[in-house]
């Protein structure tokens, strides 16, 4: 690696035996740099010195507090003070390489996409906006130069022998809407893309992969956004770090909040750049989207019912358009709190259009998982009701009119605090927490693909799991 | 913070006015210092301009090899070049708040051992050794200053509303052998001391606590090393991070490798210092141990029977005393390899001895899980044989004969390499690295306390849990 860095040079002074040249033409600005970064090394100095103190201070009497004087000795008899600084490597950035996907699975998509559409100028064509769009911030992430990279928990490595970890960057998502779909037409018979087609090849071009074979893909990270992607084959990619929108379609031997990532759909409602407060928001609660879903989702007929009524409730129904968006901006813009009830799968989009609208989101979705849980605390921002209370007549209205102004003050400044984990486009938004979530997951893959690797049979065929769970009957509730 | 600080300065310079002065008689030796502070700065600053531009070179060729022209101008066109470093709180170190136990449940226990072995000073009654005194190693860093922790990957805070974990150092496997266990005598009706009551009265106390109380002891961390270590209450600290040996007496709703984390027993045996080599060890496999065991451990006996006759093969049967602790030491000083069959538990201490003797453990074990896996490739210092293959006549003596010098050379090699893992008392050993497994599960701590009090009841009254499992049908074998 050393070798590596003194062949590549600053391409700036290429010739090494230039640099004591360089350094006596620049020696006044030398000069000066010098004096400043002395007293900046001093100051780091002084600096650390008082901090160390005081924690001596401090600490040593929290000894005394708890130990008998005897005790005491014995500890500081123990070898412990010869403490060498070693460098663990416990904070050493996670190393990410990205296969090189053949194009069929990457940009070819997104022309795939554009032919579908009727474009003929295919240099033009760019990745749609759509809410699943995070594999393509993702994929865009790693192809920018590591130099662009610095603030990023991962580094990029281009030699695989150096990864912790693997991304496989196919667009999953993309690929399920490149035929458009037809309402009420009889579907083409040959249609000229299949998503089940990529999704059968990838498996087959990953299978030949050794670093996949390597350790069974446990060290893979692939993006499956849309709660059908990669339908065909979750199976096959089970045991790689899948980053979800929810478990809705996904069963617990293929996916967990312990080995995978829960991430935020992209926004698709304009991000409210007003102030908080409640004045412009006259509305209570507004609700607009499609009124009938499956599973989950029938609740939402149930609530049109219940709510339509309500004076200061705007709930209507519509599907995905242009014009749709327009509405819904300004419905979330206007109102106090924004109805996330389940969908299809317990997560829907809404939920992040709700959150850079600084609307308070009243949640109904008793199965959702939420991105980044463990750094934001969605009390804060949201309020959460169970199917079977928001469903008792009235109960919903009473509960948001009982909100004070202060308190959705303090919801819509808690929104605007974590606004950036909700921003693809952010430098320091979403892209780098998930990131940060993903090399979270890197001991306890360290863990497996160890493990794995000499267990012997056991007599039993049952799975061998470990798992954390959660005591249902110890449950708070938001009632 | 920062006024505590400037609070509490420097006890050799106090008074903040006379820094001038100390600058003035120490410039001689400052001159010296910025001087070279100044080439330090300097250094660094040439090797990280030499670091970006290699990062930018390989990394821009990168992008150009997987995405056309087109989208790698779409890629620039992203928001990212002007990414901010921000401090993200990703390397921040773990902080961690030692309860201020009752004496009754740490040194407290020490005199009691003492007291029931007959010591009339308790002044100078010291933990006694053996195979579970890690949770004393773990008391005594906490008790240090903290100016003697700063390699720990966790940092000791004074105030608990700074921490992010809660250390409750019980002695629970000391306690278990307070009562010295009286052969063939009937137990004594009424013992001065009962561990059953110290653990009831433990949970009494936790129980009372706020901080237990706030997240039902989620962030809490425990030792119960002895398999049956606070046996009694169990179900009560179950969602603390439980430091154990093995799962062997733990249910699967009660420990797991995603929540807990498992810790090496402290080796008995004196560490081998000599050279690698195995021209001083004639004996091809050691055991010494008892023979009958319950469980597992029933495998014993049949191995015994097997590998007695053997004449390269040294088995006997021991139990725990000064005398055995040196034939055993002699014989894992001078064998080729260690026999660790399984104990009333998956694990036994004689993993540890066989390791820091340098003599490669054969271990028959199917259920075993070992501390630090994640870092740790166990195939690299010991042989992994099944339970049924290890009872096949002939089998386990066959299969070491055929291991060849280059391979055990190679084994002690890699067993030298990581022997402090399990050193409790080297300063960079197993408690540091206790420490930092304990703060990889922060991530998930946090997200289970933030997931928890914002959940809803749901109709399932099954427990909701998150997984990492192994299918059982894909795994290798030793064979």
């Amino acid at each position: 690696m050393i070798e590596k860095l003194l062949k590549t040079r600053n391409p700036k002074s290429p010739n090494s035996s230039k640099f004591p040249q360089i350094m006596t033409r620049k020696s006044s600005l030398l000069k000066q740099t010098l004096i400043l970064s002395a007293f900046t090394v001093l100051i780091i100095y002084v600096s650390f010195n008082t901090f160390l103190s005081y924690f001596t201070t401090t600490a040593t009497a929290g000894v005394s507090a708890t130990t008998s004087s005897f005790f005491a000795e014995q500890i500081s008899r123990e070898n412990f003070q010869e403490f060498p600084v070693k460098a663990t490597g416990y904070e050493r950035k996670v190393r990410v390489f990205m296969h090189d996907l053949p194009k069929k699975f990457t940009t070819g998509i997104i022309e795939n996409h554009g032919l579908a559409r009727g474009y003929s100028n295919l240099s033009k064509v760019s990745y749609p906006g759509h809410q699943h769009m995070g594999e393509w911030y993702l994929y865009s992430d790693l192809s920018r130069p590591e130099s662009d990279r610095v603030g990023s928990p991962v580094v990029k490595v281009n030699d695989p022998e150096e990864a912790d970890l693997f991304y496989v960057p196919v667009f999953s998502s993309l690929s399920l809407t490149v035929n458009p779909v037809q309402v009420g037409k009889v579907p083409v018979s040959d249609p000229v893309y299949s998503d089940e087609k990529m999704q059968d090849e990838l498996i087959e071009w990953l299978e030949k992969q050794e670093y996949w074979r390597r350790n069974n893909g446990r060290d893979h990270v692939l993006f499956a956004g849309d709660p059908n992607a990669l339908y065909r084959v979750l199976d096959r990619v089970k045991n790689a770090v899948l980053l979800l929108s929810d478990f809705g379609r996904v069963r617990s031997d293929q996916g967990s909040l312990v080995k995978d990532v829960i991430v935020p759909y992209a926004h698709r409602i304009n991000v409210y750049n007003g102030d908080i407060g409640v004045d412009e928001r006259k509305t209570l609660l507004f609700f607009m989207g499609n009124r009938y879903r499956k599973d989950g989702g029938k609740i939402r007929d149930m609530l049109f019912q219940l709510l339509e009524k309500e004076e200061d409730v705007l709930i209507s129904h519509g599907t995905q358009s242009r014009e749709s968006r327009r509405t819904a901006t300004r419905g979330m813009h206007t109102s106090k709190f924004c109805l996330n009830p389940a969908g299809d799968t317990p997560s829907a989009c809404r939920l992040f259009d709700s959150i850079v609208s600084l609307c308070v989101p009243l949640i109904v979705s008793d199965s959702i998982e939420l991105p980044f849980e463990d750094v934001i605390d969605y009390r804060k921002i949201a309020i959460f009701v169970d199917t079977e209370s928001s469903l008792k007549p009235g109960y919903l209205v009473k509960l948001l009119r009982a909100e004070s102004t202060e308190r959705i003050l303090e919801y819509q400044k808690e929104m605007r605090e974590v606004k950036r984990y909700f921003e693809y486009s952010d430098p320091n938004g979403t892209v780098n927490e998930i990131w940060r979530e993903i090399g979270q997951k890197l001991p306890l893959i360290q863990l497996m693909i160890n493990r794995e690797k000499r267990l012997v049979k056991r007599d039993s065929i049952e799975p061998d799991c470990s798992c954390l769970c959660t005591n249902q009957s110890t449950l708070f509730t938001s009632l």
